[in-house]
């Protein structure tokens, strides 16, 4: 069989019926285990009792066909520490997890406009964190196996088809949610894709009776869209960041378009002028958007500079092994390149060692010069130190690198507001020499008696006067 | 000026400056009055102590302009009761509210795959929430006027551009609210378009130092936008559940649009062989999707099934005022139509009185038949009763309704599930006569026979024994 999954291990969420049951059964028969994960609850999230025994037969079911093997997992998803248990399950009994299927899902009851925000909390515990959850807790696994298959589950409600609000919404979240994930797995092999299944299930079983249904429950049974999933699922298939609708035996691919960009001036008029041009159904004059880097050079800015933006913030700098070496003192200067969440924060740092204590300055023109805090050597190999950032946030940032032979610098740097981790990223130092680090140094020193001058703080003050 | 804003009321949530400020004062220059609405909180949503100044602020600015009028508010519209009095200020002082812009937003600080449920709370809160709130609060009163137009601010992030999670996939979740919610309004001109802003604010000034940053502080200005924004939000504009990204002085229309739907069979090798076909870049293949309707219509359905599942799911019937007539005695039958967010629940109502107590049954295949509790004529009008119902899912409703003189009932049925609202939705009952009622009439004596021959519940059966 040129598709098969023998020794591949997948987990599939809401697996105890309809389509989470036929994408499990169909990875199964080709090979794969199979962790079956469903809750067992009701069709809209508070109703049923939860059941451990909904998972358990269809794993019973899936183990009598004789193919690969299931276990079944009767976790909530929408709880991160299940889904991590429902990984570590995984790994445990064969060693490794290639594929997700993020199929667990809940029906809406409330309708705009009286929706309340109990019922999107509900459902985005279900569709989002559901789905990020298990995404989360395999990805490290999927990065160091360089391989790993994610399908999450989205719907063509997205597209507009009644007064729903939490499902729908909550449905379009998980395009915006693995379009961009999925960027970070290009480099590794791991690939995220969004599906938007039509089928006869337990949730369209509540439509009412009548032409639409009947069709459905002819046409559409679940099982059909399982061979889409498994090729999506496949390790051959190099597709990600899609979306595809499903069902009846049929696939299409749904993409996001743009019309050309027509320039305006500041009257309503010139934006009138030109709606007919934007709003053309002639689609042979669209272009189709597979990042909002091709939003933006629609717009106007140049690949160079979509590209410098694209280095600064997708690609999460990550470090390998440094080869540190003992520290016995330092008086030295780098320029820091902080791989923050919105994009690289440069820096130059001066610190000097007097025994195993570490003074100086983090030199930033834009956030203003930060002094450095409680520094030390730790370890003999370690150089720790903090800083307090007030512009654009009031931070406390914790910086803690290795320096290896060449005097790199290499580490992390954790941000905390008011006891809270905000920010958690690493951080590169090159070592600056010559009239560069002199000056540099220099102006450390000033900084440093600009800050003994300061006034001490308002509470030192009160405690001064007592 | 062919496009005026005068008379029109407006909200701008997070108009303290950006984006929000220059919707504000756009509207504001071209006659509107408005209320600007900022939290006056920090970028991110945790930081920065919110201050009503802000607000107060941007609003004396307008008012300083001696055009349309501005009122501040410093409410978090994340919280559904502040957007509720926003709207009733709007309505105290100016008598209407006509336009929403949905602008408030905060930036993520996380990235994949390190994403807190914390984080997604706050960012469902601010971007989603604080949108529902607002378009909810103003419906009734747009729905009243017959006039309404409202944005809602997405992202082109949720193209995929970086490893955040939060912020691009709440974005993204506003394009199924809008498209959605949108429907609802086609009949009340009503328009929701969704906008991706391309501009320099304090989210993109976080952006590093370079060549994309400069383009963008150089050219793509917030007040660039707001002729766009305006244009959509004008009395002449008909366009609704559209998509548009705007920055530097030029927009386009953002869609999503399908490949043809290819056949295959129940191997991953019929996949394969139709995957270049669905992947095809020649975008005069595709076709636009202005709703979940045409990705129906493209795997199979009929334009006749779509009418159908739209008419029952779509369109929320609503109640004009019936000519209630008193009510003596019953002793009628109805087909009860219940338009329930899962579309038109079908049943036969036999109901039968005997002073002001009522009997009876709703007779429902599906469902089951449901023993008529607690039943009464109201206040010589009203009927009134409940029922339990098991399938699909363990609830009790509790029917409300009124008679007119061609003996049409009316009403509302609030479902609830261990105390909790889930459903909230209307009822009508048409006159049953002749051979059906009497045939009705008889089931539900036979039903109440077997109503009868039921043992009594555990707890009864506990103090019979005592």
């Amino acid at each position: 069989m040129s598709f098969d999954f023998t020794g591949k291990v997948a987990i599939v969420t809401g697996a105890g019926g309809g389509l989470g049951y036929a994408y499990a059964q169909y990875l199964a028969e080709h090979g794969a285990n199979v962790i079956v994960n469903d809750l067992g609850g009701g069709t809209f999230g508070y109703d049923g009792k939860p059941s451990s025994k909904v998972a358990t037969a269809a794993a019973e079911k899936i183990n009598a066909l004789g193919k690969g093997k299931a276990i079944a997992d009767g976790h909530d998803v929408s709880v991160a520490k299940n889904a991590e248990r429902m990984v570590e399950t995984a790994i445990q009994n064969w060693g490794h997890i290639d594929i997700i299927i993020n199929n667990a899902g809940i029906a809406s009851t409330e309708v705009f406009p009286n929706v309340s925000k109990e019922e999107y909390d509900l459902h985005l515990g279900v569709h989002v964190l559901g789905a990020l959850n298990t995404m989360q807790a395999a990805w490290p696994h999927m990065v160091k196996q360089g391989y790993g298959r994610i399908i999450n589950t989205s719907s063509d409600s997205v597209l507009g088809f009644s007064p729903q609000a939490t499902y729908p919404s909550m449905k379009a979240a998980l395009i915006g949610l693995s379009r961009n994930a999925g960027l970070l797995g290009v480099d590794h092999n791991i690939n995220v894709n969004v599906i938007m299944p039509a089928a006869f299930t337990r949730l369209s079983a509540l439509l009412p009776a009548g032409g639409f249904r009947d069709h459905l429950e002819k046409d559409f049974q679940p099982e059909k869209l399982a061979p889409v999933v498994g090729y999506l699922c496949h390790e051959k298939c190099e597709i990600t960041r899609e979306i595809f609708s499903i069902g009846g035996g049929k696939f299409q691919r749904i993409v996001m378009a743009s019309s050309d960009a027509m320039a305006v001036d500041m009257t309503m008029e010139s934006v009138e002028a030109q709606m007919s041009v934007v709003m053309t159904d002639d689609t042979s004059k669209l272009q189709i958007f597979k990042s909002t880097f091709d939003d933006l050079k629609n717009l106007g800015f140049s690949d160079e500079e979509c590209q410098m933006f694209y280095d600064m913030t997708a690609t999460q700098q990550e470090l390998g092994p440094i080869e540190a070496v003992p520290i016995d003192s330092v008086d030295n200067v780098w320029d820091i390149t902080i791989k923050s969440p919105v994009g690289d924060q440069f820096s130059r740092l001066v610190l000097n060692s007097s025994g195993n204590s570490l003074q100086g300055h983090v030199l930033n023109e834009e956030h203003g010069n930060q002094t450095v805090l409680d520094g030390k050597i730790e370890n003999s190999d370690a150089l720790v130190w903090k800083c307090k950032l007030t512009k654009p946030v009031p931070m406390t940032l914790t910086y803690t690198g290795q320096v290896d032979k060449d005097q790199n610098l290499q580490g992390k740097v954790v941000g905390t507001l008011m006891g809270k981790t905000v920010m958690d990223c690493a951080f590169l130092g090159k070592p600056v020499f010559g009239d560069q680090a002199d000056q540099a140094k220099q102006e450390s020193q000033q900084q440093a008696q600009l800050d003994g001058q300061k006034k001490p703080g308002l509470l030192k003050r009160l405690f001064a006067k007592a």
